[in-house]
């Protein structure tokens, strides 16, 4: 009973934790973008977190957890609406010691709605305040614990097998939560189109500075303190080895990943871009985050080192093929998510080859499930009520046109 | 003693996160309001953290714990100056091993602060700095503790008996704290008069927009993390069933205050106002408070679903009765806190007419003394010292007459 | 077991809140001086962060605590480079059940950073980032933890005998973080020069406003709540007595520190002023570090007290020396990290004319150290790469110039 309440603490403290990065979310958000649109950004992570604990209560839960046969795909077992907590969800039986039920839902459902606020990043400035909180609805309601449930509810993803590897491994979700809303992301963004102005007539990406940088900079912070809890309470108990190493690695790789970045765009770009500094830290963090258990502290610094390379090549990447992510959530989410994803066949306890082609398959089979599934959410909703403002609201600002209110009204504003 | 160790985690955990609700009360407070009042505002949050550690430490936290018989009245028995554990507050013998002397002293602490914080919006941008600190001097050192003593000391309210009902209850202060805080913003509003500008001159109530929305945002986001320390830390140890309950219930009412004060704005106003949305959350807190271990998940949200309603209902009657609230005070903490307050008596395991009642007449009770206690305080200064700036002061801000600083001087200003 | 997984929970607690503190310097930093160095500042203290740690996990740590038999010096004894846990690193055997090596190491290494981060405050809006860069590298891998080596890896410093006293006492680090800070800045401040504009042609001191208080007062409270990690977990373990106790007196300490600097500043300069009024709250904050664990409550709010007045003088007595500290961190951390170490010997349960000596000798060793290790560093680095951003760079703002960034773009700016 001790350990019981001793894990729940812990547990509690990291639901918290993740609770507050939906503040980093919306700091790093509005302050990559332009001060016109900021009240709609706050809008839509403030609807997210709330319809997010909703939904989740309401059947997320039970989708993604159905307490289903090893092996089974979530959608078919779906346990029902509405939550309760099963017989001995307050006793040490339940989740062996780590937590109690009502732990165990709040904490799962802190990282449901992480997914969609990671889309609305890459989709803020020009996206229709409507259709996003129905893409939503049906990504965080649907979407994601479907795809959880085939690898945490046990399914199919848990079991899948190549050679000596047993089953796909992602420990606290770089695919099945970072990349879940970086594929919704990317689709989003296609199917969007880019803001006026990003790219020249002739094709060349242009800046659009961020309206309020120490948001942005204190936004990452805060998610670094959230991946405490994020990482931390993915072990799922108060293991002491288990949960002090998953911080050190955690917090190894975002400083290397910070560091790998600083250093490459400076050698690039021949400058100080504090804000690739903070992409790498948020890189070197989603990078780690499918193995922090697994590696070394050595294998945490290259993996976040890789990682902070690779936002930096990504960010390039995604500019060149035309898309518009304002906030660099597909580099940060997305391909750092698979970075990660891929890093356990590479390093660290399970590395193999075999486990290598168990991570690529599941990433592949998660990829194609999400592009589909968000295609069909966003691509309908384009078709019906549309997706993206008009010209004129885009270029006055969302929030005077969706929110009558300015964000900043006693300061005296550039407009562009 | 193990146990005693992890309650006491849990328990200085929770102090550390309601501390930190000062921050989001200073947030939510400068955001909604102007940048010319806004090292006043803060000027003044941060006096009442620190005066009311202060106090609390010189006689509040013995005025409201006087180890008295039950049914006492608090005030009669002050135990004396100063803090010194008692002999076993360091062992599991005291508080039934959920925490240590010392631990209850800081998180009760904490606690008294916030009722003067609460006052702190409803008065902002015209209230004198000089009576707003000896207001909150008597007000945090003399009012709130009286009044906590009459039911978490063991006072009368505890052991108010109708019928079936036993006591008053009141988990984590719906009205010992919020209400509190709430008929004294009431009681100053009424008694300082609208800002100027904030009615016209027949009747119409003015919007006079806050001044830095993304710190009002997170004001709100950190008050809800704050909340899991205020409702969590209510339970008084780590004990896992019931913290983890309250989390629950905590978070859902908020989220269901979030969305149905934003429904239900939307619908009435044809807007996305983000401060309704924000507003409402705060109000699912505030209702969820004095019952937040006694409800279902189900009934959280439906208490939640009501504040945010109420919330909507309460801001507009506000207006009506032409007070001037700049930050919503009254109607989150006042109005909610007895919405949260009477919901006891309508849902969870108490539920029952006469324990309505009860809850009911301690309202009552409360709010009477309440009333009378900040009308002859603020009264007192108003017929002496005075409680108002000058118009020139007012319209200038407080900030250039009281401090000489400028809260954002690299910044041009739009003056209004 | 229970036992080490409670103390390991609480201690992890403290490394993430000792993390957030970094968030607290930066807003802090930011906030007390000019938009057009915010880019810059914020730069500065990111790359803090990520170099401390992994300068901490490169060979800090081993440094530090190096295993060594008591009274040796410290860089003698060089452990290596990088980190693997010993054989006892995850049982109870490690560190008395206190914690385990993983954490203890993430514990120390969010300590290592602070050090640098009090000298970036007070050299800010002109130090070259590069040589900022260079200096932080060697002073946080190398100078950080040959000094607290000293005390806390059991050096000479911990077994220095006078009279009845044994050893130097240094609870959480008045000394050995933040007079190691402090020092560094002292020297690094004469060797810079003042900005331009900060003292008129005959010596009078400029005000040079911050452009950001909201940011400033909130790093303020956040590096209030972070102290609950620092001093808190500096029990190394999550002792219910020693803990809570602990944070009673630094949280007294903090609200004493505060209201005595707003008292005395308001007699002396006939104004509210807030940022007098959060410095003394860091004062004391600082003032209470050496010696939280040692004094009762009554002893903290003097020691407190007293710090808000020691700061207001220091402050001026830095003004009047013809310094310019833009963030007050000589005043904060290095006259009151002495007073806190003095304080050990005149309050509190070790208090005698021997420790007075012990203690005073103590800071004088430190301070002999750290003076010429920061002189030959920062000396060095001005005659050859050069310290000292130029004129023009300097009039435009490092953010233009080092990072091509602005960090309001939106907003029209008053240059000055």
């Amino acid at each position: 009973m001790e350990l019981l309440t001793t894990n729940n603490v812990w547990m509690m403290l990291c639901t918290a934790l993740v609770f507050f990065m939906h503040l980093g979310f919306s700091f790093l958000e509005i302050g990559l973008t332009r001060q016109k649109n900021t009240i709609n950004i706050l809008f839509k992570n403030v609807f997210i977190i709330c319809a997010g604990l909703l939904l989740y209560y309401i059947g997320g839960f039970n989708l993604m957890y159905p307490g289903f046969e090893e092996g089974d795909f979530g959608f078919l077992k779906f346990a029902g609406f509405g939550i309760t907590a099963p017989e001995n969800g307050m006793t040490p039986e339940y989740a062996n010691g780590g937590y109690t039920w009502w732990t165990d839902f709040l904490f799962q459902g802190m990282f449901a709605a992480t997914a969609a606020t990671i889309v609305s990043g890459a989709v803020a400035e020009r996206i229709k305040l409507g259709s996003f909180m129905i893409f939503s609805i049906i990504y965080i309601g649907l979407i994601y614990p479907i795809v959880g449930s085939w690898q945490w509810g046990k399914g199919f993803l848990s079991t899948l097998k190549i050679g000596e590897a047993e089953g796909f491994y992602d420990f606290a979700g770089s695919t099945l939560v970072h990349s879940v809303g970086g594929w919704a992301a990317l689709v989003a963004v296609i199917l969007l189109g880019a803001r006026i102005d990003k790219f020249t007539p002739n094709g060349k990406p242009q800046a659009i500075p961020g309206h309020n940088i120490p948001l942005a900079a204190a936004g990452v912070l805060i998610l670094w303190l959230g991946w405490f809890g994020f990482n931390g309470g993915s072990v799922l108990s108060a293991d002491p080895s288990g949960t002090s190493l998953v911080l050190v690695t955690t917090c190894l790789a975002a400083a290397a990943g910070g560091i790998g970045a600083f250093v490459l765009s400076s050698i690039l770009y021949k400058n100080y871009d504090l804000t690739m500094f903070l992409n790498g830290i948020l890189g070197g963090l989603v990078g780690i985050t499918a193995g922090a258990d697994l590696m070394s502290p050595n294998e945490a610094v290259v993996i976040g080192l890789l990682a902070g390379i690779i936002i930096i090549l990504g960010i390039a990447f995604v500019d060149k093929l035309k898309l518009d992510d304002p906030v660099g959530a597909i580099a940060v989410h997305l391909i750092c998510g698979i970075w990660g994803t891929l890093a356990v066949g590479i390093f660290g306890s399970k590395a193999s080859l075999d486990q290598f082609l168990v991570q690529g398959i599941c990433i592949l089979i998660v990829g194609g499930f999400c592009i589909i599934s968000a295609f069909l959410i966003i691509f309908g909703l384009k078709k019906t009520i549309g997706i993206r403002v008009s010209e004129k609201e885009e270029v006055d600002g969302l929030d005077n046109h969706e929110h009558g209110m300015d964000a900043y009204p006693d300061f005296r504003i550039n407009q562009h």
